[in-house]
């Protein structure tokens, strides 16, 4: 009997050997265990409202945007001015409001402002013909390695470890992932040594490496990259005729000063012409983080830079075919327009924002010091992002006894990528500041007692996947 | 030198190749003079909202979902009781509101919620758990195709006309689209016979047939597809082994009592075993269309139907990579869910819902009878969806200058395939009532005037590109 189109013999292999560890079996079996009454701590995915972070007010203010309020003349009662004239501002830039499919590319009032947000992060023009608004930064990712990727012998450089997005959608288009691996020792950096090896290598395997990606900060690593490292990426793809994908999602979460976040777009135009004209660069940008942490509205953006205008055509007739959704839009255009110092709900607005940056801050150090302290790990300091990811000796298979067991949902380092011979694990410093020490006493209490029962390393390898 | 992964000979060439009309160049002139002041009438998009039709209030009073909302004691001035509690409802499924992460597939309060309109339709049973909810319909088409298309020599059995969301799926993905042309003279009916002729020609070319699509009521042909009909398309998948892809998004726009919305799957479950049991079934629906019309939103979902478990994990593992939008899941779960008699607003629901699917029927009705009075225009009634597309001497080319001189922006109908040697073009039935007989008028001008200048046919069919 011959196969069906939805057989599982007969489905697009690049479906099925795409990998995607986030969302995988030990989350499933959280879900499973919470099903059952038991008490989950999601550091899975990086959600912080789904740990209890408030959204931010003026953020949600906006989400009416219906005219049935805008009319009604006791809206005053329930909502500011300033949010009022906002959603008023927005309803402007529509002919149907929130119901009617925006402009491929998104609202061209939002773009407008997101081109303005960049010029007064970065100091240089930004054009908001070449921003487009997208459902998260992860579609925009997506489609742009879906318009690079050919066929298996076209490389991205991706770094390892690295978010699994980019391994998955690597995939998933059939092309080949090429690892440049960062260095724990030297607090997660790269070089450019190591980049050109790993071209060296993919060359001599047949890959024509085309892009490299930078995640900036870190997920899951935590690391800010510096302007001098910046640099020599961007010289680097310079000589080696990449493109650049920058996914600078977390550039709000930053818990030092040392290494505040830097755009690359900003250290490309730094380094003026020829290269600055050159480069051909495309960044990320997202409502899921920062502390905005909107991840259920699906905003995002990205920008184009030195990207030829044929190019661009296709990007637009690709973006056509299915829009990006209206809520994730205005929360975008609010993340890049918060409120003013003039405005009613700026004060609260600076208080709910420094509120949950200062608490992630004491956070990072809590989970990092947390891991430092038990037996067998070692974790850098999370400088930016919102994740830790610590060397442990517990092998993969332990983090299914540590969520039945704690309640704490983790995913294996094995998810993101590592070298061989060494394990970790990440998780979020997402849940609730108070309960961080306990959470972090309840990991220490398990990794210690696993430890002493098999400190043998043999024993621990030997429970690999 | 070297070309830059981004520089346009070095794209990917399915990207390239893909066609998507409704938003093209047409479009782009369109949105040009609007900007220079030009009143347009956006009729290439079925679009409601942005052509005036008002969102349905319960609806709406859904978004804000906001706690700081709900916790506010005078929330009861701007809101129903029964929207305040649906409210509620709807942030009890979610630990963190409409700014978490929903779970890979969509809240399974609302995937619960859509299984029961389900078996309330069709009076069979149906699996929350075979349900995903996605970024409006196209998004799951997509990832459905994606997951069958292997190559060039997978083939997908299209109707043309069709909506071009399948053939520009298929390009992007690499597979082919195998026509099967719809009797324009049979009110756009389909025979076995054709669909039999095409999977032969296909197979001549070495292209193997490994699903179908259905598009019901039809866009942009408008018609409903009868039970007897739907028999045996499926039971020509069965013979066929095919998986049939129904896209039933307009099954709430239909315009007469002869031909009702049924869908595949009620037809598939009448039939009983052992074909019931046997034919791959995915089912589409959205909240863009019906009365709902909320394109903005981004809401949808599929129901899979005998889909093997295995390739089910297939399906939830790339749902994971990137999940879809919190608003469009809650306006969906309004949709498959609405007010009920003994709801407070229930009579507005009605009045609303009920003035909107009336209104639809007076303009098809005038659509259709618009241009049939034209001169060498014949058009079919549009018994569901939301266009008309009427065939034309009118040469593609003439659309522009339709556009520029009258702001009406129709698609041609080489947009979405027509036979050799005629021609079509395809516009929704959306503007306000009010406006539709002299929009009709100001288009037959046109046309009669074109066609008193080019009656010799050379002239017209040389202007076709």
């Amino acid at each position: 009997m011959s196969t069906k189109g939805l057989d599982y013999e007969s489905l697009n292999e690049n479906v099925k050997k795409t990998r995607y560890a986030v969302r995988g079996e030990l989350y499933l079996r959280a879900l499973e265990l919470q099903m059952q009454g038991k008490e989950i701590i999601l550091t899975n995915v990086g959600n912080p409202q789904a740990l209890g972070q408030k959204p931010i007010t003026f953020a949600r203010q906006e989400m009416p945007l219906s005219p049935f309020l805008m009319d009604d003349p006791y809206v005053g009662v329930l909502f500011p001015a300033d949010a009022i004239s906002r959603a008023k501002h927005y309803l402007s830039m529509t002919s149907g409001g929130l119901g009617s499919y925006s402009d491929v590319g998104g609202l061209p009032g939002i773009r407008k402002e997101v081109a303005e947000f960049i010029v007064k992060r970065d100091g240089y023009p930004s054009d908001p013909e070449l921003i487009y608004l997208t459902d998260g930064a992860s579609k925009g990712v997506m489609q742009i390695l879906q318009t690079i990727i050919r066929g298996q012998s076209d490389g991205i450089l991706v770094p390892i470890p690295q978010h699994p997005l980019y391994s998955a959608a690597i995939s998933l288009y059939g092309g080949s992932l090429v690892p440049y691996y960062l260095e724990e020792t030297a607090n997660w950096g790269l070089s450019i040594e190591n980049l050109l090896q790993s071209v060296a290598e993919a060359h001599s395997k047949g890959i024509n490496v085309r892009a490299m990606v930078i995640i900036n900060p870190g997920n899951p690593t935590g690391q800010c990259l510096s302007e001098s490292c910046l640099k020599e990426i961007l010289q680097f793809c310079n000589q080696e005729n990449l493109v650049l994908l920058g996914d600078e999602v977390y550039q709000q979460n930053v818990y030092q000063e040392e290494h505040p976040f830097i755009s690359a777009k900003k250290v490309l135009m730094d380094m003026g012409p020829p290269i600055s004209k050159q480069v051909q660069l495309v960044s990320f940008h997202s409502v899921s983080k920062g502390f905005w942490g909107e991840c259920g509205q699906r905003g995002g953006y990205f920008e184009m830079t030195n990207i030829p205008p044929q190019t661009v055509d296709e990007i637009y007739k690709i973006a056509s075919i299915s829009l990006s959704n209206g809520c994730g839009q205005i929360i975008l255009g609010i993340m890049v327009n918060p409120p003013k110092p003039a405005d009613i709900s700026y004060e609260r607005f600076l208080r709910e924002s420094n509120s949950i940056l200062g608490s992630l801050r004491k956070r990072a150090q809590i989970t990092t010091n947390g891991f430092n302290s038990c037996r067998n790990m070692v974790c850098n300091f999370t400088e930016g992002a919102m994740y830790s990811f610590p060397q442990t000796r517990l092998p993969p298979k332990a983090c299914l006894k540590l969520l039945e067991a704690t309640g704490i949902c983790t995913v294996p380092g094995s998810g993101f990528g590592q070298k061989d011979g060494v394990f970790h694990l990440r998780t979020t410093i997402l849940p609730a500041e108070e309960d961080m020490h306990a959470i972090m006493a309840s990991f220490k209490k398990f990794n210690d007692q696993f430890m002493e029962q098999y400190e043998d390393a043999k024993a621990i390898t030997g429970c690999q996947d």
